[in-house]
This record gives structure tokens, sequence and C-alpha cells, in this order.
């Protein structure tokens, strides 16, 4: 399976490689700006057409990205780091110590959009909230945003039976949030699993976020169980990837 | 941000959701072949390149996969759930509540590829194994085979302090693995933390994952502490996102 013998790359995939070995070696930072169509022709001695297409490459693997304009500049990754689990863990365990660079400092995630509506629970919902498709839930879906930046898409859906009549079917919450109203209703989460996978984005999932080209979104399924072991909200999360680490810390 | 009055999608777009909406209502199943260019220049009254441009959409957005001479077809998504914590939380919360369907049986993982060396430390790892950048780490490179398919990179670095003469060092560690052999010098792993992020992979990583078009690579970066806060190995694993979801369980 290893790349041996004769290079069968073609001209474009190796000048890309170059290009990514050097950004690799760290010779052209975060924000660089890459050398240009006439640069590559130049260097290579190749057609625009090659030039351009080893640009698009690096583009498409999202580690480059081009500025109307202005030329092709290596992407920055500057995530947030999202803790899955939040305890003590990173003082038992130490922070800081990660192969990613992410913030963990005080960046704010602000909601710019917000509906709440009480729908029939599709089929993939009902079946973990462990009520009947089309049984209604309450659902809160929210777009938050990070320096004027759209990174997290969230719809949280809850039993209507279970939360009617409460905050959680307001706008606002209130103190706390969606957490402390069902822990008044006496059905505090005690529990959590995330499911995590990652695709492509759907057209709509890439307006929505603002989505460079070439950047998949992470989906991220928190399901939150109560003391007793009923589930009391699924939330679905499309998350920007190239704004994302999450974190999880677990003992052996 | 919605899409609101005057509908100003291309004409590829619009048969395009109406082909993703078909697919998520069921209309067509994982594996069900698409309409091809024919049916849909037909039904749509539009050129084939049109019809192409559709079909193309699809396939970007990692839904539909193209099959040389059979046409294009809805990608199944029947993945490997892989738990990143073990222990008994499926017993006490209950297994099979999920909005993804994943196989949990005994599908097995197969090494196909090994190769164990003795490399200077990178500055990430390094800075994450608490050593300086060229010392010494024993690099353990696997590939990791589901049915055939390779579905699983993964680089696992150990200070080579720590581990040199060890059987962590041969490419047969004994039973149990390097876990069980980090346990025997007084380093068992205590505690884990890991990373996840998601990105388009290289051709490199698209080569030897045998990916899809349009298919991200998930990134884990997983470091195990032993209980004295001692990090004793920095794990990057990099994952076909159409193989896996991931499982994290914690208490709130």
């Amino acid at each position: 399976m290893a790349t041996e013998g004769v290079d069968r790359r073609a001209k474009y995939q190796r000048i890309a490689d170059t290009l990514r070995d050097a950004i690799h070696a760290g010779d052209y930072a975060p924000g660089d700006r890459l050398p240009g169509e006439n640069d590559l022709m130049a260097t290579h001695g190749v057609a625009r057409m090659t030039a351009r297409q080893a640009l698009g490459l690096l583009q498409s693997e999202g580690i480059a990205e081009s500025r109307k304009g202005a030329g092709v500049f290596v992407r920055s990754f500057r995530p947030l780091r999202r803790r899955g689990v939040e305890r003590l863990s990173r003082e038992r365990w130490g922070a800081g110590l990660s192969v990613w660079s992410a913030d963990i400092g005080d960046r704010t995630l602000v909601v710019d959009q917000l509906s709440v509506a009480e729908e029939p629970a599709a089929e993939g919902v009902a079946r973990v909230l462990g009520i009947g498709t089309g049984e209604a839930v309450c659902v809160r879906r929210r777009r938050f945003v990070l320096d004027g930046k759209p990174v997290l898409l969230a719809v949280s859906s809850l039993p209507a039976a279970l939360v009617g009549g409460s905050a959680i079917t307001e706008r606002d919450t209130g103190p706390g949030g969606t957490y402390a109203r069902l822990a008044e209703l006496g059905f505090a989460p005690a529990h959590f699993r995330e499911e995590v996978r990652s695709r492509m984005p759907s057209q709509d999932e890439t307006g929505r976020l603002g989505l460079a080209p070439g950047t998949p979104v992470v989906l991220v399924c928190r399901t939150a169980f109560a003391a007793d072991g009923r589930v009391v909200e699924v939330n679905e999360m499309t998350l920007d990837s190239a704004s994302y680490v999450l974190e999880y810390d677990f003992d052996a």
C-alpha cells in the first residue's frame, strides 16, 4: 500500500505535497500566504492549470483557504476546546498538555438564533426518549456564535409530557437553564452519553454555519439520563469542525 | 438566515434537495440506487450536466456514492461503535439507545500493517510526554482493518527511556499488549484523555484508509496517564468517519 518505486503522483499532487510538507515543517505558519499560481508556474515549470490544481487540492483538504483577490493562505486552526466531562479532571491530571493548541480561555459562545416549539417526535429521537414516534416533544433549536462566526447548531428534544408547563418551553428558561429546570421537576441529569461522528455538511448546514469549502461537520448526540435511568433529553449538535476540539477525560 | 421568498437555489441544487429529502424520508434506503442522469433529465427537464451536478453534490456531501458502471447509490452508514469509556456504563445506563444505528457486536478489528521504531520525538508529542523535542520515543504504527476495509491508523508514542528493553519495543508486545507491559514496568495507565476533531484527509490518508470521495477523517488523540500523573503514551489515531461512531459516557 505504501508509495514505493516509481513516483506515480501527478504533477499537481507533487507540488501540493511539497507545499504541505513545508506547512507541516513550519515554513508557512497559519495565516501565511502560500506561493501564488505565477510563483508555482515559475518554480516548478508547470502550466497555470497545474498550479491551480495544486492549490485547489490543499484547499479541498482544508489546510489552506482562498481569500478573494488576495491569494491562498494557510488556514488557522484555533479551535475551541469543548469538555465533555467538566468535573475536576484538569486539576488532577494537568492542563495544557495537548498535541493540538486550542483556546481554553474566556471566549464566550452567544446564542444568536433561538426557536422553541412543540413537535411530534421523529423516530430516532422517540426511541431514545422511550416515547412513541409522533408523541409530543419540546424542541429547542439554537445557533451559537463565537466572535461573530456561527460554530454550533443545537437541537434539544425533551418529552412534552415531562417538561410541559415549565420554563423549558419558554424562550428564556431562567437561571441555570434547562438542566436547572429539569432538576426542579425531579429529573436532574445524573449521567450523560455523547456519541460523536463526522461527515461533510449539507448545503443548509454550510450556509447556517458559514463553513469554508472542504470543512466537515462534527455531529455530537448528547443523551441526558436522570438518576432513575430515564432519558430526559436528546441534544443533537452540529459543530464546525474547524472551530472545535472535543475533549473527554475518564479513568482506566 | 433561512431560505425565504424567491427560491435562489440553482436547478441542480433543487434536484439534489429533492433527492436528499427522499433519502431522509426513507424512500431510498442505504444501498439503494438513486435515479440516473437519464432519469433526472426526463423527470426534471434538465441538461445532462445539471443532472450530473445534482448527483455530484450528494456524493460530495457523503450521502451517496458512485459505483463504476452501476450508478449512484445511497451510502450505507453502518459504523463501528467505539467506546472511550469501557467500564459498566452500559449495564447501568442501558444499551441500544441511540439515534444512530451502529454495530456493537462481534466484528473484529485486525492489524494488517505494523511497524515499530525508535525515533526522535516531534515537538507536540514531546510536549505532551514531558520530554525534550528530539528525545527518543518508541513509535508503534498500526493500521486496523475491518472486514477487509482499512478503518483506523494509529501512531502510538512512548518515551524510550520508559519502555526501552521491554516487549513494547517488539512487534509482538505479548498478552495484554502495551498496557499490560506498562503495568509491569510500574506505569499502568490510570487515566485517559481523548481529544477529538475532524478534517478532510490528506492524499496519503485517503489512500491508506481507502476513503470514498467526500469522506472526512476523525482524529482522536489519546493521552494515557499513570497514577502519579506522568504521561506514558500519546496515541494519535486517524479514523475513517464513515466507519465509526465514538461514544463517551460520564456522570453529571
